[in-house]
């Protein structure tokens, strides 16, 4: 095994051109619950090139209340003043990290505001919703970007650049699991995600989105078919259709990613990719607290390659500005978002039916 | 997690009761190739409870060789001598290792001579065979067992020890693998693994058999509906349906197996077994010439079990002889191997059909 080439030449931004402005990517904060503020305003803080001024909330004491904690919030509002355009000279981008069925009011008020858009995955709980958002972005000449975070996560773009330099072969299979107790994670029996209307899904669209998207982008490819399960159990999974679930994805040249998730299991995530000479690991793969962790196993000998630990929220927001400040279109747009949508919902389809779904 | 539990109280032999004997097993071996050169006869040479006696071959002079080198080995006899009784009296039991659609006949003549039977995996090449296999052996009340070394491999022993005692929580998923080059393994084009009417098929057939069968083993249960795709791409397969497969095996209560096996890859073999509390990994898990490894996560700690590395075929066949010797039926019997059987002709069919296979 070449050690040089596996020890040389990875570089985690080599998207990056641009690493400083007067002028960052102001963000609104569509949706203020634990994981903008533990999460993405912290990402935003620590980067250089965007910031957070504005955030909307239906209770705007509790947004109010984070803004006084921030240096760079102007402006604290509620969800009908943000759609009635109120405070939109302060910001130039919506985070959108609301549930996933109410992700397409709020991208259709920043598209017609000519804001861009960065929307948590998955996009929207229906393939109607979500090829209309993808719409009313073309309509408005709107960026849009789903919010892939493995896109920019060093491991998963490690990986991806040993298979693109030949370390594994031909790519084969795909081993990929993402599973949480989610209601230990979150207590809370009424939370949005049990709430199939809100949700358009739970494990499979929720948690298994990162196995199938991230295949994706490994393999560079997009499923052509898929088969699989759901089940909920549990009385709190009974208005989802999938606590657990198992799906596998046929890829172009016979290629098959088996994917696993659940939203009441062991909190575990890995993603393989094994080929005709050798498997890249990472594992863990998907949890921003876990550290994660990269094999190469090639010619008999696995290694173990590390990599700086980075903050993926600070990744995907510092990408995106990018994007905005050098008039680059984002990779994972609306189109790629809504593959992911079309795979998930042929899952479930392929469960109910029992039988393979093609895609288009 | 307690540490005492997870480091004492092992048997790897918790089936044992009887350590010597003055009569061991007397082994006539079916088939004298590289596996019962190199693997078989030194593991019954290592046994205390059983030896080698008989060698049967298509060539005689080949066997002859072979007996020569052997301090245990009193015939040397052909396949046709077999059939007519040859030196029936020098032993007990068979090792039956030719090509899967050629066990059936050597079952038929080992239980009319009264002999006890040990067949490898998978135990036929086609549904109706597999069944007249239990039928014959059931009309002789021979006793029959499928070679699944697994079964007593301490590392998988080892495991459901630890699924049994609760370590994971409720069993979800397995995922497994096993890949191979057979082409460099065993470079011959006309081998008869390639060959689908001696073979019956090839990866899921002869290698997608350990991942399945080491889930029903851990899980302790059998699949109820299967869905998969198998494929042939080089033209070195264009006689068997599956120089790769993958496929999903749905376990009673939701319990979902996602598979992938390959005679065309990167050497690779693992299975792992994630549950509501923790998750244990075997990798690497089926080939004899790994020393196989123990991964256990449970209550945010993983850690790597030591045990013994064994010989998979001397446990086996030491199994075996114990169950003669101390009048037990053997764990793996035919029906066991047919539940196998079926499901691997119901991935092909499930492939075929592109739908869900319910099996009886």
């Amino acid at each position: 095994m070449n050690v040089d080439a596996l020890t040389g030449g990875f570089d985690r931004r080599d998207w990056q051109e641009q690493t400083a402005t007067d002028n960052p990517v102001r963000f609104a904060m569509i949706g203020v619950g634990w994981w903008t503020t533990e999460q993405a305003m912290p990402a935003v803080d620590a980067g250089d090139l965007c910031e957070t001024t504005v955030l909307v909330s239906s209770d705007r004491e509790k947004a109010a209340d984070v803004a006084a904690d921030s240096e760079t919030v102007e402006h604290a509002i509620t969800y009908e003043e943000f759609h009635d355009g109120a405070a939109s000279d302060a910001y130039d981008a919506v985070y959108i990290v609301t549930p996933n069925a109410l992700h397409l009011p709020y991208v259709e008020t920043a598209a017609e505001l000519d804001k861009a858009i960065l929307c948590e995955k998955p996009m929207e709980a229906t393939i109607e919703r979500a090829e209309r958002m993808v719409e009313v972005c073309d309509e408005h000449d709107a960026t849009l970007m789903i919010a892939y975070r493995m896109h920019t996560e060093p491991a998963v773009r490690r990986a991806k650049d040993l298979i693109d330099e030949g370390y594994i072969g031909e790519p084969l299979f795909v081993h990929g699991n993402m599973t949480e107790p989610i209601l230990e994670l979150v207590p809370d029996p009424d939370q949005w995600r049990l709430d199939g209307e809100l949700s358009g899904g739970c494990a499979v669209m929720d948690i298994g989105i990162y196995p199938l998207n991230t295949s994706r982008f490994l393999l560079d490819a997009d499923p052509v078919a898929v088969r699989g399960t759901v089940a909920s159990v549990q009385e709190e999974f009974a208005d989802v259709p999938d606590e657990h679930g198992a799906f596998q994805l046929d890829f172009p040249g016979h290629v098959y990613a088996v994917c696993t998730a659940s939203q009441n299991a062991h909190l575990d995530s890995h993603i393989s990719v094994l080929g005709t000479e050798g498997k890249v690991r990472v594992e863990p793969a998907f949890y921003p607290w876990d550290d994660r962790a990269l094999q190469l196993s090639h010619e008999g000998t696995t290694v173990e390659i590390d990599f700086e630990q980075i903050d993926q929220m600070e990744e995907e927001f510092e990408y995106f500005a990018h994007c905005l400040l050098t008039d680059t279109e984002p990779y994972a747009d609306g189109e790629h978002g809504l593959v992911d949508i079309n795979t998930i919902k042929s899952v479930y389809e392929a469960s109910e039916t029992e039988s393979t779904v093609r895609l288009d």
